[in-house]
């Protein structure tokens, strides 16, 4: 069944995803739209700061997030971090992330392509059974090892210019899923074009 | 035309990147194995370690790589770099990145999943025309900023262990490209499958 846009669909499926917690405050904005063009969106992220405790920030089952917020990270958030009990920390500035569902092959492409210039460009097709899964992510990234073995990294005095850093960066995430949004919303895919 | 393995149409596509510079050295072990197994390797690299000039490493045209290497970095290549005439200044780890075409959906997709298995989770098909164009990448990654608007943001004496964690970070990188060479020579592709 073709889904029309601002249908009763999208909204179940929206408020589903932010009851469970995929869905951060403020996605709904962006993503309705996306919902509108003709794709389906999944786990998604306006971008977030989080204060990783772990060897390597990209090895998951072996780290956890000691803060994390999809909004501002203040300079007296990161020293309460870095006054912890932990031996390895990181700071991390994920830009956003949008997984969405394709209806066919040629809307995915026509989606890659507006993703791109968004300025999503590590997007790509991530799943290609019978549903097309989307990743659309950009290069908006900092990490920061802050303490290796128990040794502090970052100068004490310059923790206002990396929060000041790192709330840029998000910023600068918000701008491109705009963009994104817009452009996405005039996809004009429908279920099986 | 099937290609079998080992052709000298391999080795030539393979001669003629590292040529014209998209090929880094030591690249060609890793793949080597994976043209074999059925995908067409494009532009790719083992991972590197460069330091950006400019106030967002992520924003290519407006800013510079004053430093690069596919090898590890000493720290005196950073201070030397910290010392110099810049305002803003990035450390970036970037892990491996394959690029290659696939020649069909269905290997694109046998692809993925062996991309997946072998740590490569931000893996996806990033073109759908005629071609099946992936981008095998990897979650590894460290962007540390360094400098910000003159001021230096890492600890002086802790450049010695923010060049180790660099160093580690890259060789973790070459172990999961070990393991993704491996997993994609096995993948049994041909031209039309």
């Amino acid at each position: 069944m073709p889904r029309s846009s601002g249908s009763p669909d999208i909204k179940h499926v929206l408020l589903e995803e932010r009851l469970i917690g995929y869905l951060d405050p403020g996605a709904e904005k962006f993503l309705k739209p996306i919902n509108e063009g003709g794709l389906t969106t999944t786990s998604s992220c306006t971008g977030r700061i989080t204060i990783v405790d772990g060897k390597w920030h990209w090895l998951r089952d072996r780290s956890r997030i000691v803060f994390k917020t999809h909004a501002e990270i203040s300079p007296v958030d990161l020293a309460y971090a870095l006054a912890g009990p932990y031996d390895d920390l990181w700071l991390k500035v994920t830009g956003p992330i949008v997984h969405a569902k394709a209806p066919s092959l040629d809307c995915a492409a026509k989606a890659l392509q507006a993703a791109r210039d968004a300025g999503f460009k590590h997007s790509g097709a991530i799943s290609l059974g019978e549903e097309v899964v989307l990743e659309l992510i950009s290069a908006v990234q900092i990490t920061v090892p802050l303490k290796r073995e128990g040794v502090i990294l970052v100068n004490p005095t310059s923790i206002y210019v990396l929060a000041r850093t790192a709330n840029e960066a998000l910023r600068d995430g918000w701008r491109r899923l705009e963009r994104l949004s817009g452009l996405l919303s005039q996809l004009g895919c429908q279920e099986g074009s």
